[in-house]
């Protein structure tokens, strides 16, 4: 087998050494160095460069590098033949749980408001912990569902909002065409979207409209989902109280851009969730070897569904 | 029965409603109007003056106010005879974990430095979640467990320290005699011990020297476990990098304290876990009506122990 890694603005040793151990008998080329484009079975990629693939002609599968597969939907001239996978890694489903937790909490505590208290050495047990929040994700694959069970188990008030139905969940789950009703009953909203062209910019003014007003936003989607214009009117007007966003249109987020400094948004520089190099590379080896060997291939992407 | 609740420094009015509704038939007093204290069957304890029960002559349970007994075992004129029972609630237990998680979230993800790189505008997405820390719970009674157990399901690596023997549990329990063993394999330290004449100052210089240098503690527990200039020595020294306090020897905290401005200290205004009035009031009726049919009493303090 020949095997394409395309990765671009990442420094991924780590990942290359851990696929030639796992793989010791395959040819491994590294982009840009990549020769025979029409001998390459397998591409590993993350954000290359549209149209790069159309040289490889007996392209068999292009494994994404990370969760999101919208960097190769983004591509118009995709080949159509490839099966398409992405990265499901229960480092990555921890570490984005773990991150949600940590905004939720820190919404429910008023974390800023205290440290500002200790500033001010004003004792207030009063300020904290008085409401208990209703959360709502929305999104509700691998991530979500983990994300929603711990906060679940946590005794919090979940709902989620979800493409296809699920079921033997303990909890409210909301139907595609039941996105108000769900938004009503939320006061903590979760963004855990793949994007795709019916998500992008779904987290917009009309949906902000539609939650309780004070809420909170938790944006570790995509940047893509958020209008920030929208998010911006939303925090000055007080429909939303605050916004935590790990994801941006354009990272790291430019110095200009007015969400740095607007009242309410507390930005974290993509540390949601990021790609595990040793069990990335293993977890597609593994899968490649089923290709070797004719057996199903896991973690594939609905292409119609684009995630 | 004649039942007399003493709790002083707190608006007890849904307890006491609460109470009334589960208990209607029986005699309910209210310190500090409480007569005839000779025909008092059971009291409902918090804080109250030491000496004050020396004239219940005929008592037959002490139940708590809150998880704590620390405030019954202070006093010198303790009767004996009496059976002496804790809140075990389920709310509580689960505020306590939240509360608990948001602290080592926070710690791990460097919250108040992301803070100030979002006013600097400073996009770092290596500060944080570097290294994965290793928790230790010292105390390790229902509340601990509960905590422990769910930062274990959350990826952590947990690590307790426990005066009693425990069976089937999925990390190390360190017994009693190997408290350096446990601190040296611990970066985060929890606090969830009782207040007992073992306990008392337990969080001081030499148990910090114990601990890797640059660990963070998270106190939980009493006041009187942590002497607060051993902390700030070990702060100013670096031996502790932070530390997380919602329980204090005095509160409200005083104005003159240090730990208010000390670097590294974060001060919560007893906020972790706050007995819910409804569900005390419905766990104690349930006892008074097991003692009234001489049924066992759950929830019963260790008098030896001391909790």
């Amino acid at each position: 087998m020949h095997i394409a890694i395309i990765v671009t603005h990442r420094d991924i040793t780590t990942f290359i050494q851990t696929l030639h151990e796992h793989l010791p008998n395959e040819r491994i080329s590294i982009y840009p160095n990549i020769e025979d484009p029409e001998s390459v079975d397998i591409v590993i990629a993350w954000k290359y460069p549209n149209g790069y693939l159309q040289s490889f002609k007996n392209l068999k599968l292009i494994c994404s590098f990370g969760a999101g597969v919208d960097h190769i939907f983004a591509d118009p001239f995709l080949p159509s033949d490839p099966i398409i996978t992405r990265i499901v890694d229960s480092g990555l489903t921890i570490s984005m749980t773990r991150f949600i937790l940590m905004c939720v909490l820190n919404t429910q505590y008023c974390i800023f408001q205290l440290r500002e208290n200790q500033e001010r050495k004003s004792w207030q047990p009063n300020l904290s912990t008085q409401h208990e929040p209703n959360i709502g994700i929305m999104g509700f694959g691998v991530l979500g569902q983990y994300a929603a069970m711990t906060l679940h188990q946590l005794g919090y008030t979940v709902n989620a909002w979800c493409r296809t139905e699920k079921h033997d969940i303990p909890f409210d789950v909301y139907a595609q065409n039941e996105l108000s009703e769900f938004l009503k009953k939320t006061n903590i909203l979760v963004c855990l979207l793949p994007l795709t062209d019916n998500t992008r910019g779904i987290l917009n003014r009309e949906l902000f409209d539609q939650l309780p007003a004070g809420s909170t936003l938790i944006q570790v989607g995509r940047g893509f989902h958020l209008k920030d214009e929208d998010l911006i009117e939303a925090l000055q007007s007080n429909q939303l109280s605050s916004a935590w966003l790990d994801v941006f249109q354009v990272e790291p987020l430019p110095h200009n851009s007015r969400l740095w400094s607007t009242p309410g948004v507390f930005i974290t520089p993509h540390i949601a969730s990021i790609t595990n190099q040793r069990s990335a590379a293993i977890q597609i080896s593994k899968n490649i070897l089923r290709l070797k060997k004719g057996e199903p291939i896991l973690y594939k992407v609905d292409k119609t569904a684009g995630y």
